[in-house]
This record gives structure tokens, C-alpha cells and sequence, in this order.
């Protein structure tokens, strides 16, 4: 979870501070995604995600043995989900984007969990109708994406609350206080909802084998700082349950627009949502922190440094899908040819046609969504 | 909850030794029921049941609110409960019986909650299709008593997690791991499920106000032992959500056949279950420990001592209405002039005559009991 005494912390709540991955993957016990494994990718579905390809999706445990899986003829589920404690911005979209590319690739299911109850539980300031009403919103958002239907499955946990606890009831079972505490550093004056809730997210790992009936391998594509749940718990019970362990694939964290730090709804200033307006983008990505120098002279001798730079990320992440493109954005802001006004103008461009489609994905979602949703 | 270091203890998971009831009315800081109370029952509804009448619902908390509230014409839902670990033995049907009562007397609704994932998260031995299947068997036990169609509403946890659930995170929001603590005496090798679980034991105390959509006061017949879960959870919770706290009437624990304790499922030979057979009635009945002597001619010199002696407190709780021939019993084995041997016989065959007719009202209750039941 990284140590609070240290330069930076990951947990399911809170990332703070320039976060070191290697040192995560370490603490955490995963493997890094190495030039093998892509390769075994690539054999097996032609096409590295750029996402993958450039190490956003750069640690795991078990891929491989879900590779296994799949080379021997049984079918994986996926497993991801959201927090609904505000609007959708495009930090949260990357692991999406990355499950979709999964789903297409490797046909397989789709299991979305969405945890209204976390969200209420989490936050004394928030109400169980505003979680809810976020979940929705943000269902729209991933619905935009372009998920199969048929294959994808989307459950509101207080929607769902009967299948969920009483699957959720069979994984505490096995979860004492004292391990809550040890895996998620809570202490006694944490709510006794939060405290189980868990289990409730670690119900997902289970459920395709569940529904189907038979054992099914589960691979849960999220950002990082979801693991302990899958470490801690999940992978912990599975074994007592007759399950397989769910296995992982991590992401890093898409950058806030100002310096350092994760794209956070919190910092409204420096989130892209998608719900807003080209105005609204320009302005944000115009006022970005960047790694460019203070004036564009000093710039042009000493040239940009794109390893600190929100702006170069955001090409990285999702907006540049060409390497060789990159590596030019790259080079010519080292070099100094590329100065920050002209990079945040183009990126500002790609940002706002992305949008526009999204929006108009996001408005045709909505007719659509109770196609996906599983209720109980 | 009694003081282990003492010689009784009293928790919802266990009771043990001789329970000095003076004691447990001053610790959890209730009121005993008293003649003033008995008069004002008598005169709203003309009649007072055995079992209050003896203080076998001896202590309460706000009955005298929910009295108000009837006399202003506010009605109240009576809820109560069972945890399915086994089949019924009479001592679970002294509450009920006294539930009925009320539930004529007072033309209450019954809310009555049946908690098979208690059970099955409390014993690491028992699985959830037992838990379910004796929530079935309990149910129809229940049943076999006569409450009212249209006016009671029974649910099984597992079965009714949906609606519980939402309700149970908004009580779990405002008690933390610590209260469960303190009020339960859980430590942290609790598991999660168990420290979760007093939130949705106190969901019942809210329902008839969630689902009539307006506050509704909630009386409480239960023996002590679940106490806690009232003054600990729900009347600390129950303002903080905007709903009346429910009230309580607390009863003493049947005695089990054997030299003092409450009747448990887990001592098979010194309970009667509503499914033995009149062999096994006698046989249990006859072996029963007593207040007599040692021998007859003891006996008829010293007199018996009824107040230690099971046999009698059977005649006090369920088989002696008339309060006239239940002194007589008193006396006259004061007296030494009724032997153990003939009070058995006596009321061996009461209770063959109370279970011939229970079971086969069981019986008829196999039919109707889905229209009784709330489901998600």
C-alpha cells in the first residue's frame, strides 16, 4: 500500500504523491509485464493495446496462467468496476478502454461492479441517493465504449445487494477484523460497513463461476491501487471457496493536469470529465502544468522534459496510438523544437474530438443500458 | 451481558449458569415490569397474559411509549426473531406465544426475521443450505401458533438481503468497529461478517417505517439475551436516521430439563422439540432433574423446592393458565404432598396434549406459510 512516511501512499481511498511503481510491484508481490509476455499476447491475438505495449498496463499476477487458460480452450471472465462518487473523468476511462480491448480480443465476459454502498460508506458527506445517481451517470460513460452486449454484465451493488451478500456472506466467513486490518490499515474506529464491504468487492472474482455453475477463470484489469483487495482477500478465499484465484492486470495512474499527482475528481481544475464542453477542455489543458521551461527561450536552449509532463502523458496514455509519432512529440520537446503552447493546442484538438464522440456515444448509452444491467 | 469472571453469563451467542435477572435489569439499564404497568395493560385491553402477569416479561424499555402511542392512536408493529441453528424447542415458543398475544390484543402488525446468515457466519461448522433449511422448519413452528395473515411478514436474511442491505449500510455508517466491540465484547478475530451482522439484526426496528413511508413505533418481545442489539445499535442509530427507537419487553429464558441453564438445542435431552414424539416427551419429561429429595419419604418430610425445579417453572411458563391450581402445584409440593413422580405424569400429559396439537397445526401451516413470507 506504500508507506505514509514516504514520499508518496496507494490505497483503495487515497493516491497521493509521485508514485514509484517499481517499489509497488515489490511491496505487492506482482510481476512486472515483461517483452515475453507481450509477445505470447501478441502470438495469441495479433495486436498489442498501445496501453500494454507502453507499460501503463505494466505489472500482474497470474496473466499468464490466464493465458494458459485460454490457450486450452476455457474461456475467462473479466472482472473491473467504479467507485460512483462523481463524474467520469478521463483518468477513470483507461482501465475501460484497456477492458474493451480484452473483451474484443479475447471474447470474453464482462462483469462491472459498481459500489454505491463503498461510496456512501466511505464518505459521511455523501448520500446513498447521490452514489446512486453518479452510478448511473457513469454507466452511461462506460456503456460509451462500446461493450458487448450479451457479454457484459453491470451491477449497482444496492441493486444487486441479495446475490452479492449472500455470496459476500461466504467470503467473510473466512475474513477476520484483525486481516481487514492488516491488508486495508484500518484501525477499530472504521465503520463496521466499510469493514465487510471487501467481501462485497471481492464477490465479482466468484461470480461468473457462480452464475455459470462451474469454475471460471477471472481477470480483473484496474489500476493498482485496487490490489489489496485482490491480494489481501479474493485470492485468499478462493481456494477455501473452490475457486479459482482471480488473477490481475495493473495500470498506473493517468495524471491530473497540474504537477504530478493522479487525475482526481477532487481536483476539478486539472480533470478532464467527459461531460465537458470544448470551452471548458481548452481552458483546463491551456492552464496544464507541463514540464516545458519558464520562457519559451530558455526552452528552445535547454528543450522540454516530457517525463514530468502531464500534457506528453496524455498523448501517451491515449491520445498518440502511433509509436513513432510519440517518440517525435518526445524528441522534439527534449530538443526543444516543440514548445508548450503549440503541444497543449494539438493535444486540446484530439481531446475535444475524442469528447465529442464520446458524447455522442454517451447520448446514444442511454437508451441502452437497462440491456446490461443485472438486478436482483 | 453478565460478567464471564462471574457465575452466569448472558450474550446473544451464549447463556450460561443461573442469570440473577436483578442484575441484568440494573446493567443494561432497563425498568422492571410493575404493577402500575400490569394495571394500565389490563385497562387498555382488558386482559393480562400469564406471562407478563408472572414476569416471565419481567423488564422492558419505553413499553409505557408504546402504550402513549396506542392511546393516541399510533399503531405499533411488534418484531421479533429467530436464528435458525436448529429445530424449535418449546423455550423459542414462549416468545412467540407472548408475541401473539399482542399481536391480537393490539391488532399489530409482526415483522419477524429469521437469521440464517447469522447462524452460518457464527458457526465455522455449519453451512448456509442448513441454516436455510431449519429457517424453513422454524418458520413453519412460527406458523403453527396462529398469527394473522395480511398482518405478519416474515423473511429469511439471505432470502430478503436486498432490502436489508440498503438499510443495514445506513445504520453501519454510524457504528464503528469499536462499538461492536464494546457492546458485543467481539475482538478482532471476529470475522466481518459477524461485526456487520448487528447492523442488519437492527434493520427490522426501521422497516414497517420504510416501507409504510412514515415513522412507525416498533416494539421489541425477545428474551434479554438479545438485549444488545437493541441498546447498542438500534436506539443509538434510530435517531441519527430520523426513526423512532423501538421498545422493548425482555423475558427470562425457559429452563431446560436438566439441574438449572435455559433449555438449548445443544443439551437435545433436556429440551422438548415440537417435533418429538410422545415416547420421547415422557422419556424426557421423566428423566427431568427436579426440586424433590432424595427419596419419597424425604420428600414428604422436607417438602420439594419448586422454585430450583424445572418441572414446576413448566407449569409457571406454559402448562398451568389458571393461577389458582399453579399455587396449588406450588403448595403442595412445598408440602411434600405432591411427589416428583406425579407431577411428571401430570404434566407429561399436558405437554403430549399441546405438541399432538401443535404439530398438527404444523402440519397446515406447510400449506400457507408462503403467504406469509417477504422475498427480494
Amino acid at each position: 500500500m506504500g508507506d505514509k512516511n514516504e514520499e508518496f501512499v496507494v490505497t483503495p481511498w487515497e493516491v497521493r504523491g509521485i508514485v514509484d511503481y517499481d517499489r509497488l510491484v515489490k511491496e505487492f508481490g506482482t510481476q512486472f509485464i515483461d517483452d515475453r509476455l507481450l509477445d505470447r499476447v501478441k502470438r495469441i491475438i495479433g495486436e498489442i493495446h498501445p496501453l500494454l505495449k507502453r507499460r501503463i498496463f505494466f505489472s500482474h499476477r497470474d496473466f499468464d496462467w490466464i493465458l494458459d487458460k485460454f490457450e486450452q480452450g476455457e474461456n475467462f471472465a473479466l472482472y473491473t468496476g467504479r467507485g460512483p462518487s462523481g463524474p467520469v473523468h478521463l483518468g477513470h476511462m483507461v482501465p475501460w478502454i484497456f477492458t474493451k480491448y480484452l473483451q474484443d480480443k479475447f471474447d470474453a465476459e464482462l462483469y462491472f461492479q459498481v459500489t454505491d454502498d463503498e461510496k456512501f460508506l466511505h464518505d459521511p458527506h455523501v448520500s446513498l441517493e447521490i452514489t446512486k445517481n453518479y452510478a448511473m451517470e457513469n454507466i452511461i460513460d462506460l456503456l460509451a465504449l462500446g461493450f458487448k452486449e450479451g457479454k457484459t454484465f453491470i451491477f449497482i451493488d444496492t441493486d444487486y445487494a441479495k446475490t452479492l451478500y449472500n455470496i459476500a456472506i461466504k467470503v467473510a466467513k473466512h475474513i477476520t477484523f484483525s486481516t481487514v486490518k492488516a491488508v486495508f490499515g484500518f484501525d477499530s474506529s472504521i465503520n463496521v460497513g466499510m469493514s465487510f464491504f471487501p467481501t462485497i468487492q471481492a464477490v465479482p472474482c466468484f461470480l461468473p463461476s457462480v452464475l455459470k455453475g462451474k469454475n471460471t477463470p477471472v481477470l480483473i484489469p484496474a489500476a493498482i491501487d485496487q490490489d489489496p483487495y485482490w491480494r489481501g482477500i479474493a485470492r485468499f478465499v478462493a481456494p477455501k471457496l473452490g475457486f479459482y484465484k482471480p488473477a490481475q492486470i495493473h495500470s498506473k495512474f493517468f495524471p491530473g493536469l497540474g504537477k504530478g499527482g493522479k487525475m482526481s475528481a477532487s481536483e476539478p481544475n486539472t480533470a478532464i470529465f467527459t461531460t465537458d464542453d470544448e470551452e471548458l477542455v481548452d481552458k483546463k489543458i491551456m492552464n496544464a502544468f507541463t514540464g516545458g521551461r519558464a520562457t519559451v527561450e530558455e526552452h528552445r536552449k535547454l528543450g522540454g522534459q516530457p517525463d514530468i509532463c502531464p500534457v506528453y502523458h496524455y498523448y501517451e496514455y491515449l491520445f498518440e496510438e502511433d509509436d513513432k509519432k510519440l517518440k517525435e512529440i518526445y524528441n522534439s520537446c527534449k530538443l526543444g523544437t516543440l514548445i508548450c503552447g503549440d503541444c497543449k493546442a494539438i493535444l486540446a484538438n484530439k481531446v475535444k474530438k475524442f469528447m465529442k464522440e464520446h458524447q455522442r456515444k454517451r447520448e446514444k448509452a442511454k437508451d441502452i443500458v437497462n440491456e446490461f444491467i443485472l438486478k436482483d
